[in-house]
């Protein structure tokens, strides 16, 4: 039996409390809310936390803005929640090191926005960044449009302060740019989901803002010929910063959100950014490549354009969730398997009448398809996830995975030894054992 | 006891077989050389002798090609030596996924050369490219040049096929480019010199070749005034894919080796090369700044001319293994620091009365000081290895790290827990141990 939580300090154990950290935007909603919450301030409030959480045995779900999409950070009876959201603070930006050292409750697009005060940006660039944190970011390795040049959450992070399940602290990797003096820790953690450390600073790297930028939107007939264009632009070797896919079902929902009719431009949208000294003519040998088969595409290299045309991307998720439930996935398969995956959703959605719409980071072969059912109708089980698993097996069939950029979280972790084996997914509990040898950080997610 | 090292099938034990595999190029002799060698043909090689080492306690040390310089593949008396460069296939190379899949012997200038052949590179190219493997560089993280730019060998492999201390083969990471489903296995291997697991295959990130490249060598008086120039480049927002900066000490040896007179026209070099369609432009960037303070220098987009630039740098070691025995660190600093670093290094020669000579990859702030001893000398006891002691320390107090590329080996362990911490390096014997419960892997290197 557990004492009465109240004796740890600052744990607030109020029912609007709790029921405020109960879960994240995946539609999941435990049967019951957690025993309590404490927002920590700084890392004493952590260490406490979790040597009161090791004393008690209590189960600790460690949590940022709760913006994930898997169920990763939600918590029920007889787990307190780590809410890391107002630790939030930009400790340093060093402009000549192109580094920045955070605390993890950082807004993702806040970190961005200071670095460019210098010329600098952060790279990740999940579509939740205005509202997602820098430590959520780090949980699940967050990729977000400009990955397809400039790689993922893991790609950015140099160093991590942590905390330890026993409340001990340890500093992983570094504060340059290169450096292999002992296992990767920092990769190890980026990515973990909470369930190996509780992570209060993190080192990451910044980068040049890029001198010129060339947007390029291109319409097609539909999906399938708009994936196969994606996967043409890499083949020509071509390196675009952003290459978004769009389908119809999103169409018409950004339509119906927007007021406007992209619809009738065709059935599918891509939507491409080059970067660097050359953007111009990159975008050029771009529009040579989608100009085989799109229905009509524009360039520019004038900013509010380029706004513009990102909107349709941007405003995907929003006016999706607008229509109904939703449960984003995010599978990721070879590059030259896109328009198959496209296809291979299509087909589920056509045999299940469950409606999926489609959003692919296309440069990464990435998929978020998006599940859809009517208000009131249940994502996580019935034929909306019978769809869902159809997906997962649809992306391992390809040679891909079941996350991108997402994590495993609690949703998609029964698919995960099918993704694994079983030796493989045996050695990811031994480590979970090194780090959390009495199972309290986040159990049930992840691995 | 061991039983006799015969049965195991295949293990070579006459002598000149086991004197070719007691070392690598760091310098280090071991008293003793190993019991045997076994020159693995195929996975079941492997397989096969790792199962003998668990049954019979012996320790088994991983070899690619032998061109390590932190003797993390020296092997002594007790141990016996799994030498891969003979598993050299390419197995694919997909050109419209940009993945290539190899085994671990493939050298690496090879693999490059291959994936030239459809318009693709592989990124890292570490100094020893054309003779060192792949499966060597995965043990150390290998950087290179064009890292600057494109990173190091951990963000271009994507997934390995590994055996572990007990012969189970296990399949780490992914074929696509992202992916976040379990704890990263493959970013844990990279880099852990032997001591987890054997690689015997790798699924590696190819990316498409730049179109343009341009190429400018500087001339300075002095290497501090060189470093500062560097930092500026880096300050300035520019992104080279090779920045290399060269010490008059250096320039000495190949102009000796050479019959070049490089020395004449200034005590330090940078060479900088910018690629992608705008490498014109920004290669005239880099001028810019490296007119403050250059006495001189060119640039170019002519291959052959380009090729000549870059020559000084390539025949900056051999150059000065040609005048002595030669101990090659391998520091990484803050990039901002780099000028610091330099001139800390000069006052450690002039201190201990040791020559050093400089040569660093200048854009990643990753120095190779070069501790050079007359022929007959010791590099690792004595005055040298003093003055390279004292070269580690520098890097720690400038915020670095005692290894940016070549990994810690043997020779750089006893200054580990110094940069690591006691609770950080616990925990990566606690993680070795996951992996290798025995500690028949590669022992008493790495960690």
């Amino acid at each position: 039996m557990n004492p009465p939580p109240g004796t740890l300090t600052g744990l607030l154990t109020d029912p609007a409390s709790r029921a405020a950290v109960a879960t994240d935007r995946s539609g999941h909603v435990p049967a019951t809310p957690p025993d309590g919450v404490v927002r920590a301030r700084d890392v004493e409030d952590v260490v406490r936390t979790l040597r009161w959480a090791t004393e008690h045995r209590t189960p600790v779900v460690t949590r940022g803005a709760g913006t994930g999409l898997a169920a990763g950070a939600s918590a029920h009876a007889g787990e307190v929640v780590l809410d890391m959201s107002g630790m939030d603070r930009i400790l340093q930006i060093r402009p000549d090191d192109q580094v920045a050292v955070v605390e993890p409750g950082v807004l993702t697009a806040d970190l961005d926005a200071a670095a460019g005060e210098h010329g600098l940006f952060y790279a990740p660039d999940p579509a939740s960044a205005a509202i997602s944190t820098i430590g959520g970011n780090i949980a699940t390795n967050a990729g977000g449009l400009r990955c397809a040049k400039y790689g993922v959450t893991r790609e950015a992070v140099l160093g991590l302060d942590l905390v330890l399940a026993d409340g001990r602290r340890v500093r992983t990797g570094r504060q340059t740019v290169k450096g292999v003096a002992g296992y990767d820790l920092t990769g190890l953690v980026v990515g973990s989901e909470g369930t190996l450390a509780v992570v209060v600073g993190a080192t990451v790297r910044l980068r040049p803002r890029p001198a010129e930028v060339a947007t390029l939107a291109a319409h097609f007939d539909d999906v399938v010929t708009a994936a196969a264009a994606a996967s043409a632009i890499t083949a020509a070797r071509l390196q675009p910063s952003v290459l978004e896919l769009v389908d119809s079902v999103t169409l018409e929902a950004v339509d119906a959100a927007r007021g406007s009719s992209l619809r009738s431009l065709g059935g599918a949208v891509l939507v491409v950014q080059c970067d660097g000294r050359g953007a111009g003519a990159e975008i050029d040998a771009v529009g040579a490549v989608v100009g085989r088969s799109a229905t009509t595409w524009r360039s520019t290299t004038d900013p509010a354009e380029a706004d513009d045309l990102l909107a349709t991307r941007r405003a995907a998720l929003p006016a999706l969730e607008a229509t109904g439930d939703v449960f984003i996935e995010d599978i990721s398969v070879p590059r030259s398997r896109l328009a198959d995956a496209v296809r291979g959703v299509q087909a589920i959605s056509a045999r299940t009448g469950v409606r999926i719409a489609t959003v692919a980071h296309a440069g990464d072969g990435n998929l978020h398809p998006v599940v859809v059912v009517e208000r009131g109708g249940t994502v996580t089980e019935g034929p909306a996830w019978d769809a869902a698993c159809a997906v997962f097996e649809l992306a391992l069939e390809l040679g891909g995975t079941l996350t991108g950029e997402h994590g495993v979280g609690l949703l998609k972790r029964t698919w995960l030894r099918a993704e694994l084996g079983q030796d493989c997914l045996d050695l990811q509990h031994d480590l979970k054992r090194v780090f959390d040898p009495l199972g309290i950080l986040n159990p049930g997610k992840g691995i």
